[in-house]
């Protein structure tokens, strides 16, 4: 019986290729490397050859660990990088390297693109800010640096949309990845002619956005081939790796919400409608369910702070635990506990890039404030998980104050292994937090979930609140509360405070 | 002949007695402690006989290590821990444990004597601004709590006034000591009429104030014996530590400044009048020379940053420098050098104890500011040391709007060993830094210079100019200039801007 669904994930290292039972247990796994090109700073590039050998290797490895037969295969759905940028010509060949989402390149065009049309009218039709991070600011720099690629661009597409186009010859996006392009109208689902006429951006070039649960059309021949599958598979559209998440994290009803915590981290919830925030401080995608949207905030260092601090402070943790062989977090996370609640009146900024989501401000910069003598070593170390925490609330506190959210927060990416940070996220946010077991598989197990959906495996999206496994959960300990909340309250201040100083500390070379 | 001088520093930690020939050389020191009881919180006090047992024994050690007879000392000297209170009664017996200048636990009298009289008035009298730290809170604190022991006192004393009655039976003081007081009128070198009348201290209690250079009178038989001594020797009265460290040090002409480097640091300056900030950010105390003063700011936490730093983020290296037996401040010091000037735009606010100079805000508190994800540990490192040196160029640049200071300043203290810190403190001065041969016995050498200028030994105070051995110099580096002049600028916003939060946060409990 064809039941088994295949997913790839098109990150940013590599593509992670994963086969799912109809029960959402992962059967087998496999990553494929590849690289990221930087010619200049804050440029960054793929080559989509390299997507496309990763996706066929890690796709015969996975069906050779998997041991399962390719007559099992249901469908093969997609998860994948957003925000980038493609172009290829008529016949789908690539004109250049793919310039990928942590591509600025394009800040002179954004600047162009605020003259043009109002920021706010471009937040209100799109659901982002205007920013070079996203699509449209890419194609304008590829029509202005490289007019010959711009000529002969037939689409843009996305990770995703080029390996579909591999496997499939259809050229078209789903509703979640064409919202990271800064030129989607969010509520009628098309293009907006509006930005589009400020942008000077042909309609023609992008590619027919679709839904998520839609089949592009069947496997080819030629790519079975490659693939080691059999031609006629179902290919499904599927969506952006953010949303794809939110449907393997179980948040698909409207109030449902997530926290990804990687080395950035976001939190994203499930609405009916878009999210529009006065001061622009969070976006929103469309979400993978076609009537819904993924109203979200991203901070720029979230485990990446967390990191800086096992690798520059931490130095004696890190030599400790290579030298016992464990894994040097674990080592952390007791010191954190050895600290308390608050870390002693101890405030950690973690803007160390700067920030996006709440404060949009590149010149953001890091701080602890607060040191006294008595001060110890863990406190610092605890600090730095309670100053994500509170910055991560200031984006829960926006998107709650226009979507009433359920009680229970989920948690997915690498640092939600962090029980301690869980207890801490749980304290700072006065909500339940629960876990997958697999905290790493939601965006592929999403990617599947709308496979499945798309194909009939799953009857719609809500299958994934039964599919997700929750392992373990955190709650808010009322001990905790008036300290928290006073130390959030200082920690907003904290920001504005020091705002004036990184403009001029910016400024110093 | 008689020609060699023995001083004594009776400090907090213990009494020092050291012997210096003519020419300044050190030729025999020793060192016994004694205990300071911390009853209460923010109370500290000690035992004047230990003070007296101390400086019996350490001055048989002395001779037994000299190997000298006690025939050639032409004189004994003092300096002292100042700002404390010990009463006595007529006899010159102690009426309870002397209050050190580290009490504070006359916060209650402080703000009574503020009610009473103007604290601007105070510090225009008195050089000071009213703080419990001074003597006059402590008088008042034990006129309050200990009636009987205030019914009973004759007269209060400092430590090496204390000691000086032992020696010789006289009960005084010296203008230096006095000026620690907050009783004391600077310029007319007498108690102030209108101090002790607002905080109603009979001025029959305080001892008459004399210069340093006078001799107090002769060694008495009884003294002489616990010592070892000679009877007859004349014993000078000497000074508090901070103005015999500036004879010490050199500083005696207008215009020379010291920097006294030790877990609080400060920058002092001689000169001929008092100076006077307009938000009495400085202070100034009466020079050992009659005819001079001693302007100077003091912050809390310098070499105590360093060590906090070195106690709670520099673990690894405290761990490999006991491995290998070297000093692990000489490692910081090599990781220092690694880092580059300015540390890569981070800052550290240096107020781990809150802070005296500049600010005078015990709830300042320490901070890292810029951080960013390239900042390395070395940067750290550096910020902490530039973070002290800034703190102290406020000082400095506070005192020279006054007084016009010379090129050169002099470094003293366990801080001023590291010459990585000393080239810090050049680029950031933008002044030259000499360090003399010995930095931990300016003080000694001080009490000893005064000791010698009292009984001919040597013709005046200008002779210390001959006797400090200069080891070190450094010069500032122009190339550091600019770099060094913008962050000072925006360390200074940085304290302003967060003394809000500092505020917030000493309210969470």
């Amino acid at each position: 019986m064809k039941e088994l669904i295949l997913a790839h994930d098109i990150g940013t290292t590599g593509n992670k290729a994963t086969l799912y039972d109809p029960e959402g247990e992962l059967l087998a796994s496999s990553f494929s490397p590849y690289p990221t090109y930087y010619p200049e700073v804050n440029w960054a590039e793929q080559n989509p050859e390299d997507w496309w050998v990763a996706v066929c290797s890690s796709t015969v490895e996975l069906l050779k660990r998997a041991k399962i037969s390719p007559d099992k295969i249901a469908c093969i759905s997609f998860s994948g990088q957003m925000m980038g940028c493609l172009p290829v010509d008529k016949k789908g060949i690539p004109l250049r390297r793919a310039i990928i989402w942590a591509d600025q390149r394009g800040e002179n065009q954004a600047r162009i693109f605020r003259d043009k049309i109002e920021e706010k009218e471009v937040y209100r039709i799109t659901g982002h800010r205007i920013s070079s991070t996203y699509s449209a600011c890419k194609i304008m720099w590829v029509r202005e640096n490289e007019p010959d690629v711009f000529k002969n661009t037939f689409k843009i597409l996305h990770a995703k949309d080029y390996i579909i186009f591999k496997l499939t010859g259809k050229m078209l996006t789903d509703y979640s990845d064409a919202s990271g392009m800064n030129l989607f109208d969010l509520k009628r689902k098309t293009w907006s002619e509006a930005i589009l006429k400020a942008t000077k951006i042909p309609q023609e070039i992008l590619p027919e956005p679709h839904s998520s649960l839609e089949v592009a059309g069947e496997l080819t021949f030629r790519s079975a081939k490659e693939m080691k599958l059999l031609p006629g598979i179902p290919v499904v559209i599927g969506g952006g790796d953010g949303p794809c998440a939110s449907v393997g994290a179980g948040v698909v009803d409207e109030g449902d919400c997530y926290n990804y915590l990687g080395s950035s981290s976001w939190i994203a919830i499930t609405s009916r409608e878009p999210v529009y925030d006065t001061n622009m401080r969070t976006f929103t995608f469309h979400h993978v369910a076609p009537d819904k949207f993924m109203p979200a905030g991203t901070m720029q260092t979230a485990g990446g702070s967390y990191q800086w601090l096992k690798e520059n402070i931490c130095k004696l943790e890190t030599k400790i635990a290579k030298e016992v062989d464990i894994d040097p977090y674990k080592i952390l996370d007791l010191k954190v506990n050895s600290s308390s609640p608050g870390s002693n009146n101890l405030l950690f900024l973690p803007y160390l890039m700067g920030e996006r989501s709440p404060h949009w401000n590149p010149k953001a910069r890091g701080a602890f404030i607060g040191l006294t003598i008595t001060h110890k070593r863990e406190d610092i170390i605890r600090s730095v998980l309670e100053g994500v925490a509170f910055n991560l609330k200031i984006i829960l506190d926006i998107l709650k104050r226009q979507v009433p959210l359920g009680h229970e927060m989920r948690v997915i990416g690498g640092l939600a292994r962090s029980l301690t940070f869980c207890q801490i996220l749980s304290d700072v946010y006065n909500k339940k937090i629960s876990r997958p077991h697999l905290v790493e598989e939601a965006t592929s197990l999403g990617a599947a979930i709308t496979g499945g959906v798309a194909v009939g495996v799953f009857k719609n999206l809500g299958v994934a609140k039964e599919l997700v496994k929750l392992k373990v959960t955190n709650e808010p300990r009322p001990e905790c509360r008036e300290k928290y909340d006073n130390l959030y309250r200082v920690f907003k201040k904290a920001y504005s405070a020091l705002s004036p100083i990184y403009e001029e500390l910016a400024d110093i070379r």
